[in-house]
């Protein structure tokens, strides 16, 4: 498998020997909640068992948590696991995507030998999606996976829009995938979500992880709701019943009723990222997006990411992704401390290249 | 989704407001090992971290643990998930199963829409598979699905007629998937596995688990070893990169060092299983198969699975299986003290419907 994502920190530990700190996977920089550890220590009794194949405990928490009926969800192990059993249970022959964004849609798709068109995001306009989508989306498209923020750059798509692409979805019947797994590190949410127009909309699936906001990549934990219930029972059937392991289930379960944890994470990110953010632009980085907990920028030096490797950081180098070249890279938002390091390296390297 | 599996404590807890004893489950008595809980305590600090897409470390110690090499080995959260990635890869036309045995083949073919064909064990020969089993292995058919011992018949392959099935397949251009997710309860798996023909078999796939040998069902813990590396190599594509937790992946690699475990386990499970056999016998239930850690058996009174339920006790109804009708049960095989109550509460209810 080619590795393709940030977050490889194992082949950092077998090319160094050491720990690099990671700025390349885009977790909450707190950490896993320390309800979430004490929840899965709890649930180690139990894990001889096998989970229960229906979530029902913690779908029952979802639900109550955003207000989506317990029928409407389906949960997986990461968001990553539930794009692939949508390609599956969908079985779409014709996809729009956006360019650049998240790479699983795409691998997804190609599982089902699903054709897909590319909507390229324009470097000119910094990647910011523009009404010219709306006219790509025809009845021949079966499915579109849309990000927002959208993953890597960082770029939010305009409420009004975004409710303009879910109607044009619905009027030519095409399935809207919504990924909002970074929803929740924004300042207003419930605002940048179409959760509150998921019984309007049946064409409408709203991906969500446990992932990013609680910083529990490791554990794997994702969701999607939707008012079509017979999709939602559909990607039961796609892949094995019991998806989602019990630890992870317990760790969201209490994750979901960490409020504290929650607002200490904002309020970090929120000064963290605009500090990350001058510090950049004061290197000579040109800032393309920020939003949630990751920036998106363009380096005057090219291969900063193996500059900073060799300093021992890990920085996501985006020039895997369809429509970007060399020189452009993503950032996660991490602690004052870790921040402060990177962008003296970063400033460093670019200092040392002129 | 049906709940058609065995191990459904969440559905007795919301019916009883307790919790049973869970027998319909094929788990390790013992539990999760000490070690392995160790393991999961200590990786929750990088819980964060996305899992190593290449499973690296938990492959290295599958290697050496099972002579296997690390190319020939993929690693998902469960066997089950294994089961859908192997369909979902080959893309097989024609199956050939054998019934009754584990459900999830068949589920897991029909989502590339695999006709699949049935190989019915006869009741009158107690279901043991014989040599007319490779009249049924043809050009045309592209995989089979064997369990050994297979689930929930508790019933061994002779290993000579494994081999000539081996054989057979190979020469008919079959892919042959052998599932010995319960080889490790047994007292010479080595001589009862196909890992050792690995080498002259490309077109053999061994299935094995963490979950039942190592009681970590709720942590999700699967791998599949063949020497066809493309084989392997393209089952990493058919699915999300970060299928394997990285508490799961600790845990283990744990176990797999705690040969203490796995040697206290076996001395249990061999003596209660006599136990269990020759007190159900005495209840006048009739024992078809009793190996590993299950005991298959015909029950004089039907709808024992709910009245055993009634008394606290989830016991595996077997009618749900193609090929075997109601009376016909499953129960792994647990705890002296346990086992004793399970026995009182069969033989009462044997006893009352006289």
């Amino acid at each position: 498998m080619a590795l393709i994502h940030g977050g490889d920190v194992e082949s950092f530990i077998r090319d160094y020997g050491r720990e690099p700190i990671d700025f390349s996977a885009n977790s909450n920089p707190l950490g896993l909640p320390e309800s979430a550890k004490r929840a899965v220590v709890d649930s180690l009794e139990t894990a001889d068992r096998y989970p229960d194949p229906l979530s029902r405990r913690l779908r029952e928490a979802l639900s109550e948590h955003y207000k989506v009926p317990v029928e409407g969800i389906f949960c997986a192990a990461g968001a990553a696991e539930v794009i692939f059993r949508i390609a599956l249970a969908a079985r779409p022959k014709k996809a729009l995507l956006v360019a650049p964004s998240f790479a699983e849609y795409e691998i997804a798709l190609r599982t089902v030998d699903c054709e897909v068109l590319f909507h390229d995001l324009e470097p000119e306009m910094d990647f910011v999606l523009t009404g010219s989508f709306l006219e790509d989306i025809s009845e021949d498209i079966d499915i579109i996976f849309l990000c927002n923020p959208n993953n890597p750059t960082a770029k939010l798509i305009e409420p009004e829009l975004l409710l303009r692409i879910a109607d044009r979805c619905r009027e030519k019947g095409v399935l809207l995938v919504l990924d909002e797994c970074f929803n929740g590190f924004l300042d207003e949410p419930d605002r940048r979500s179409l959760r509150r127009c998921l019984p309007e909309y049946p064409n409408l699936v709203i991906l969500g992880a446990f992932t990013k906001i609680y910083g529990m990549a490791g554990l794997r934990l994702g969701y999607c709701f939707s008012s079509d219930f017979e999709l939602i029972r559909s990607l039961e059937k796609v892949g094995q019943p019991w998806c989602v392991s019990s630890l992870a289930s317990a760790a969201g379960i209490a994750a979901l009723g960490d409020s504290e944890y929650l607002k200490r994470s904002l309020e970090l990110i929120n000064i963290e990222r605009e500090f990350l953010t001058i510090g950049l632009e004061r290197c000579g980085v040109k800032v393309i997006g920020s939003s949630a907990n990751f920036i998106f920028f363009l380096s005057p030096v090219p291969d900063l990411g193996e500059l900073c490797r060799e300093k021992g950081f890990l920085i996501r180098d985006c020039s895997n992704y369809r429509g970007l070249k060399k020189g452009y890279y993503r950032i996660a938002v991490r602690r004052r401390e870790e921040n402060i390091k990177l962008l003296e390296a970063i400033s460093e390297i670019i200092a040392g290249a002129k």
